[in-house]
């Protein structure tokens, strides 16, 4: 028996968020599925980050027991002739039979995907949320370094959520303005890029619907961190859609 | 009665290219559908870029008489309420009763798009055209360059063109690189940008297939000119897939 770790990219749009549920398919049922065909045994995937309904991934992890004599570094090949093309496994390879990737020293680092334009662009729309409200870049970066370092999260973190402690620490919340000239002059992405130790159910997608409130000047960037301390869901703005959500970088300390 | 001038963004995907055909939905055909219902009379949108199937825009030119009283700047909003959400008009504007977009003198820039990678990012791979055989960038840059000027590009044009000359301008053509850092250090962007006074049909997909033929050592740089001096479709490389083509610009000089 050895354990295999993969790293898995994946379009959101057609799933039911990361975890197997009754209703609706899952990336976590795909790759299950696909693991079974493979090798014949019945596994269940363990995934390092449970994304929601509709939220992407560049690279979330899962790892596997397995009996097979595949080598690891093949299991990325094999999977994928398995998967739709919506989910792809980039890599793949043997860990320690313990590793388990929700007990480790993790920097996960999301992005959230923001259109700010007249007129939405339908090339963008399965990956940015687009708003047509002009957004102050320079009140949003403001609001955005009061996030920095350890602090109790309570305010930005859906009911729903079974975990113990709601402190976690952000490393880095850059906000990033890419103009679209081709566009028009008025047409730009907004990137909220957060790295952080963890995540709290829904905890980035709030964020993001914070600072957007920050940017059309529904909330200044000074109140920040009364909302923090406040430790209320209803204390911070509301949670950001789904689909301009991306796991893009997940690094193990 | 009055002519309106749109600029038009849409996802290809899901259409059999801008032209109106019997047999399948496309971007015309909504456009004069949309236009019907808004105004109820019945139209014919004049395109400016024809694209094939599959490609995509982010700013095409559609031109139409009415006689409605609707302000020219207003038919971008009234007409994106009638339309599916893959396909969207960026702006509107009254224009010269004789304004053709076919007859102007204009730059329009291309863009395609690949993904270099070992595996798929399936967030790219409606927009991006996936290889994993690693491309030379400098070679296909060298490349590139021979393609500038006034040109007889019949070596770059599919069977089926119904024009009197493939004489055409390209004004520029760049081969640029992104690094995707997350994903692996083989992965990166390659974005071929050529800028022309107008293409013939599959042209910009002929060079992108020429290119990549390039940038994986089966044609040399130095073969471009006798390749573009043999007014002969064979001579050149396989057309690329229409996924990595988007109309990025459009001009009028």
């Amino acid at each position: 028996m050895k354990r295999i770790m993969l790293t898995v990219a994946y379009d959101g749009t057609s799933y039911h968020g990361w975890q197997v549920q009754e209703n609706g398919i899952t990336v976590e049922g795909e790759l299950n599925r696909a693991i079974k065909e493979l090798t014949g045994e019945v596994s269940e995937v363990i995934g390092g980050s449970r994304t929601d309904s509709g939220v992407h991934a560049l690279c979330n992890v899962a790892v596997f027991d397995t009996s097979s004599m595949i080598p690891g570094e093949k299991f990325s090949y094999a999977l994928n002739a398995k998967l739709p093309d919506d989910i792809r496994v980039i890599s793949s390879s043997e860990v320690a039979c313990n590793f388990h990737p929700r007990h480790c020293d993790t920097r996960k680092t999301y992005e959230y995907k923001i259109y700010n334009a007249p007129i939405e662009d339908p090339v963008k729309r399965l990956y940015y949320h687009h708003t047509y409200v002009n957004l102050d870049v320079s009140l949003m970066r403001e609001a955005a370094s009061y996030f920095i370092g350890e602090h109790d999260f309570s305010s930005f973190c859906s009911a729903g959520a079974q975990v113990d402690s709601k402190v976690r620490t952000i490393y880095a919340l850059e906000v990033i303005e890419i103009p679209c000239e081709n566009v028009g002059e008025l047409a730009r992405d907004i990137i909220i890029r957060v790295s952080g130790n963890g995540f709290l159910y829904n905890m980035v997608r709030i964020i993001a619907g914070t600072l957007m409130e920050v940017g059309r000047g529904a909330i200044a960037p000074s109140a920040i961190p009364s909302i923090i301390e406040a430790m209320d869901r209803n204390a911070a703005g509301p949670t950001a859609p789904a689909r301009g959500l991306v796991l893009s970088k997940y690094e193990f300390l």
